[in-house]
């Protein structure tokens, strides 16, 4: 099944075409916000990836040749739904696909021992499936698929990809359950080592800033990955620290967070409506440790009024 | 309306005075614990905090001149009040007061980035809200601002206040819910850097201990500042790992913990009865961090029995 | 109480009996699984760990003189039921148990401070004591012991244990409630330093691998110890971030994770259902800390098909 060629098809109705549509109007928070459906297809999607170099040795995936980001394309699938993922290895050493929550076989799994990378020049297709939450024939609960999850190499500099998780070959995956409420915006932030999405934070080289309106539904899928733990802090906003990072029940007794620790291979994502009860803003994200943050680990949510105006604008 | 000055009002009825007065009785397992109100007054109460220098360069907040302490005071909060806050800088630099969890516009957001800091000898008034938990009017639900917070400076030393942290400033806040139980002690413990509550641990220097009588509903609440990650450990005691520290219910999923880990910028908070189950006794809380522990990162929770002895005295 | 001797009692129909009898047989998904049953006896149970130096300075704990091995046996109770462990101390320094989750009074504290360690060639009697969920008298709950706990020892080379720590002196304790699912195999894994179970991971030292038939329920014990902290990944298998590391329902809001980050003390586990939904394999489990991973703290849950064969073998 590896490295075998799937006719590409178009994604008419998909999560993903979905998901890497910006929004550019903000919901204002009177409206129903739009809803994940069920599945919209059991016919398996078919994603290309495209493993590129980057200027100054840094690595990206794409959806196009040529258009390698870092971090790579935020990826969405819905419970139920099957992903195959042709991954083209443009580099000129061995690179893979691994990723985190979703159900694989193992030659999914992406890693030289496995056998699943892909040499440079080759191409590997890799199968995604995502399920959700039932009862198994002996009474217990299989737990369903949703949750931000993420995806990197796993073979690049050393056989856990260390050189490539470095260099920038790395992206979020969210997996919604029927029902989620969709965001009108979606920010990654990847604290590596020590950088943000592997922007220094030097001058030149800030980490991201993140543009909303007021009330916007923004959604915050956050990855570490590297050596060091960190600790992510949002100025004036807050999250429930569970699968969504909202509460379902207002009674629910998930604890309310502003700030979370998190280490490699952590993943957690929340929606938050931008400036809700505290106005608009140049609001701070951050590591919270403070050598960290003193370096440069933050950029600013930057929350305009209704009219598009930004208070305190006027340099970082 | 930064810098105006309001009259000071009396705090009758507020919670923060009853957060501030210690009480001596402890309650026994069979009586009632008194309970959070709703918010207890539709007035916003007004605060006034000094930032002075104490001995060896360290910093602190306090609620009258002279009475800077490290950490500064408990603050407390229920969802519903508006709390206005008076910040009088006494320091012969620029510091400020950030919160974390609360809701607050961007003008007392506390970074020099937002123009929100205090020169030495000025005043500026920072306001603070709490909300309870709602639905919007788009179905979602808002969680409520309740849980275990902390406010520190966000100006000295560097922008993200790494200076003002380390020398001292910074404190707890309590936001409760209608219902919530009220403690009939409380302890605040900071991790900071390698030390707790900028005590060393060394000979001299020793982390605080904290005394109780067996029943008496002791609330802790701990906050990680600095550089390091830790672990906070607590010896015959365990709590849930939510927004209260406790289970609303016998059947809640909520894992127990007894150990946690922590890093700089995160809080939390829970509620044990003293030597519940377990009887009087020196029970160490410590990082469990083994060098950290060894260097003197840990001090005692002292239950005495109804008749307050306490086993096994004799020293630390 | 202390160094008293109990007359060895039969553990006919107790927790301990079966949790150390491995089970070879897996569990379809179809048929039910065995349930904790309420605390099956009211009798206390008796238990002796002896105290050991194994090669090269390790040490280690053991149900019988000459078995010590590290991590040390893996330890059962129900809610309800009360242990009394003998501990006989063969090493030539002071040593200890010291456990985490359950009660015990202060003199099974196992700490120097509390005069509760075991000086060479002596025996003490600790014990230990499980409690089921419930409301106190005054309206509040009370929450059970059940959980994924673990001991260790307080005393050798610091106060803290240090020494005895980076030893080998630790094992795990699972504390169940009444309708908790069993498992039919337990894997103990503990992230010590840089070790896993105090193996290097260097060649001819390599970290633990696990051996499963594809359906097996398999029970996942992971605790921290040391200096550093760890991010816990494994490969194909998720759980729930809570109590059990299961969903009790299918609607539960708790976070399913796959990597989770972890400190000295820290202690959780969860079961899964070896290969579900992913097939056989040879599926890594690794901290993902990179540095860590390619140092070789991680080894592999090797899921064999139904009639044994294990795909991909041959080699690490």
């Amino acid at each position: 099944m590896s490295r075998s060629r799937f006719s590409r098809r178009a994604f008419a109705g998909g999560a993903a075409a979905a998901a890497l549509t910006p929004t550019a109007l903000g919901t204002a928070a009177t409206a129903q916000p739009r809803r994940a459906p069920s599945a919209p297809s059991k016919e398996p999607r078919l994603l290309t990836l495209y493993m590129e170099a980057l200027s100054d040795g840094q690595m990206g995936y794409g959806l196009e040749p040529g258009k390698a980001t870092i971090p790579g394309p935020l990826l969405e699938m819905y419970e139920g739904e099957t992903l195959h993922i042709e991954v083209v290895n443009m580099l000129d050493v061995a690179a893979s696909l691994h990723v985190h929550g979703v159900d694989y076989e193992i030659d999914s799994d992406g890693t030289p021992m496995t056998d699943s990378a892909v040499e440079p020049g080759k191409t590997r297709l890799y199968t995604w499936k995502a399920h959700g939450p039932g009862r198994r024939d002996d009474g217990t609960v299989r737990a369903g698929s949703a949750g931000y999850w993420h995806y990197h190499d796993h073979a690049v500099g050393t056989s856990h990809g260390t050189g490539g998780i470095r260099n920038g070959l790395y992206g979020g995956l969210v997996v919604r359950r029927e029902g989620d409420p969709l965001p009108d915006r979606q920010f990654t932030i990847v604290f590596n080592d020590m950088t943000v999405n592997n922007r220094t934070g030097r001058p030149g080289d800030e980490a991201p800033d993140f543009d909303a309106r007021i009330g916007d539904r923004c959604e915050v899928v956050m990855i570490t990955h590297g050596e060091y733990y960190h600790t992510f802090h949002m100025h004036g906003h807050r999250w429930a620290d569970n699968r969504t990072g909202m509460l379902a029940d207002p009674d629910e007794t998930t604890a309310i967070i502003d700030n979370k620790i998190c280490g490699p291979g952590d993943s957690f994502g929340f929606q938050v409506l931008a400036g809700e009860l505290v106005g608009p803003g140049r609001w701070m994200y951050h590591c919270h440790v403070q050598s960290h943050a003193d370096q440069g680990m933050g950029g600013l949510l930057k929350v305009a009024d209704k009219e598009g105006n930004l208070p305190g604008d006027g340099g970082h």
